[in-house]
């Protein structure tokens, strides 16, 4: 297992967290992987919480994402218990056997049937479970359930996340406030194995589970599905969204209403996304890709990804170097709709190239200046229509290369 | 510009390439970026050269690629003109103004029309073409042409490859013995430009262009299309094959009587595209991915890409780990069908995973022992259907970081 790294350049710190009414978390130290520090989480919730979720498209998933994608339609959760070490993935029945025994677990401690309780798991996988590491430290969390825990609950999940990441505001539905607030682990390495994205979102809004679902899924559209660290998917990906309805807000049956809370919500799932990308392994640049001018919205979201997830583009930033004829490229290659002589390109705002060449009298001095600072625009307008995106990804570095590489002992 | 670089140690050494009749050579120093090197090649083919072609899919294509396809449909060659430093890509008008004076300069040499002069650039993007540097040294090349000059033409055509890449069959038409011989170049770097994949292959066989035109596109399918170094597409890649048939064999009209050829050809095409890949940018290791009971073959081939060109499976390769669990991801995440628990995964010919979990008793030595090879061989099993592909790959090492991320300078 690799030494703990550095914490990220582009490293944010921890918001400050208030409690959320009807959530509680304890933390333990299971030995499941790691010694030394809390490997296991879990958080309760008041009767009545909602839930919505998004899982991975990875077509081989862990056994967590199988158990929360079945009980998901319940809409209803009691408990969420996460643990870092073992992904629980490519298991077989072992690692489903695994799933229902810490549900089981957790459900008795909690008072409620084990599909209430979703589960995640990130770390190694393809190594077996060791489902009973859970089981037995279910007790002592159940007794420590605390309403203060935000950063325990944010370091419990960490791999090799270089530093803990959560967000929050508020909002107000009809005449009253709520708070959303949520945590998340991203893209550290625990060797080999790779990375996991998982979030846990928490508000005390009454929202029911099948708006909440709708949100969700809108929601991860431009935050978490326009992240990317290195193109691979995870196996274990998992955002969840949990609404425990102590806040007693005016009753809520669609969205109408609801556009300040959307509003909240999109921006804890945005700089949640942020952070994961922040901490993107050996990433010391994060890249913002506006596109513009594409056919759609997705054909735009497609070519900021193909430049973002573009490994010479990935080292050219992380080399300082402007290198927009690799842009061209990367949007070349993304199989959507492109023409190469109305195609511009800026950095930092600068325009360096335009209707398929460079600008007349086109001075470096000042894109070089923004190549050496840790955040990197990048700015392409397709010259076709009105699609636009924005994603977001960092460099790749040597530091990429050493936490990835490194044999596992 | 960047130092030359020591040689990949996965290079092979050129073969023996005797004359291919119809076919002449010249190389001269345009100086068109380098010093102190070739960087034009200049072939003379035979009258009645037929010809046949494939291109970059990429959406931003060179000005020589766009001049390529708009004569291909002519099916006759009369020459050939590349040259290295300067790829003539995003350059508007002017790149197409450099491309018709190449090309107005060679056929003028030649005693042909412009359109039966084939080109192709390969090194910077966006640099304005010095078309004039090559129409400058069109009458010495004129002069000097020769039927000996393999090495030479494969060396001119390098940017920073690190080895010449050449191969050489025979096969049989009805009784007559014809040649095929091909040289190309692949990912090297030219800081700060992209790799450039070109090929060229000729023959002295008669074909007509029609049936060359079926039998590359079909060649290339198993061969370059099945490589990848770093998932990004060149805005320059081309493919060109030109039969001259000065062989007399007997007249062909169609695919009949060509099985022979077809395999040669077959071969050739597989040689230059593993030297591609063993030249890729910093590889220590070659990979070869297998895949088998997809359900189709396009399916099998997108799942072996989605491994090859996985950065995770790769640094796991550089590192020399022998890290199934990546491969799960890549096959998982290529957006093809893939049941977790059907799938099989072997390293060296050892299955380390079947049926969606680790082998029983499994032993690492003899894996871990493949691993630290220059040539690794990895197999997944979909259990799904017939569908069957081999891909080509390398690691991705700190040397794919220094050669990509160095500025320019």
């Amino acid at each position: 297992m690799a030494d703990a790294l550095p914490a990220s350049p582009l490293a944010l710190p921890l918001p400050e967290l208030p409690p959320v009414a009807g959530v509680r978390f304890a933390t333990a130290e299971a030995g499941i992987r790691y010694r030394g520090r809390t490997d296991v989480l879990l958080v309760e919730f008041a009767p009545g919480t909602a839930v919505a979720g998004v899982f991975t498209r990875n077509k081989c998933p862990g056994a967590p994402v199988s158990w929360c994608r079945n009980i998901l339609p319940g809409g209803v959760a009691r408990g969420l218990l996460v643990n870092a070490g073992n992904a629980n993935v490519f298991n077989g029945v072992a690692g489903e056997a695994a799933v229902r025994a810490s549900a089981d677990a957790a459900g008795r401690v909690l008072g409620c049937p084990p599909e209430q309780i979703f589960l995640a798991s990130t770390g190694v996988i393809g190594a077996p479970m060791p489902g009973g590491k859970i089981v037995a430290v279910m007790d002592d969390l159940a007794s420590r359930l605390a309403p203060d825990g935000w950063e325990a609950a944010s370091r419990a999940i960490m791999t090799t996340d270089t530093f803990p990441k959560a967000a929050t505001r508020t909002a107000r539905i009809g005449g009253t406030a709520v708070r959303i607030s949520g945590f998340a682990k991203g893209s550290g390495m625990i060797a080999p194995d790779m990375a996991t994205m998982l979030a846990f979102i928490v508000t005390d809004a009454a929202v029911p589970a099948s708006v909440l679902q709708t949100m969700l899924r809108q929601g991860i559209e431009p935050s978490f599905n326009c992240i990317t660290v290195d193109s691979d998917t995870s196996t274990s990906d998992t955002v969840l969204l949990f609404a425990t309805g102590q806040a007693d807000n005016s009753p809520v049956t669609d969205a109408r209403g609801l556009a300040g809370f959307r509003r909240a919500l999109g921006e804890v799932l945005h700089d949640l996304a942020l952070m994961v990308v922040r901490d993107g392994e050996g990433a010391n640049k994060l890249m913002e890709i506006a596109v513009t001018g594409a056919v759609s919205a997705r054909s735009a979201r497609r070519i900021g990804l193909a430049i973002a997830n573009s490994p010479l583009v990935k080292t050219a930033v992380a080399g300082e170097d402007a290198n927009w004829g690799r842009i061209v490229m990367a949007v070349g290659k993304a199989g959507e709709p492109a023409e190469r002589d109305r195609l511009a390109v800026a950095v930092g705002g600068v325009w360096m190239a335009r209707d398929g060449k460079i600008v007349d009298g086109y001075d470096e001095t000042p894109v070089a200046a923004h190549m050496r600072g840790r955040e990197i625009r990048i700015t392409v307008d397709l010259g076709l229509g009105r699609g636009r995106a924005i994603v977001w990804g960092c460099d790749l570095t040597h530091g990429y290369i050493d936490i990835n590489g490194s044999y596992r002992s």
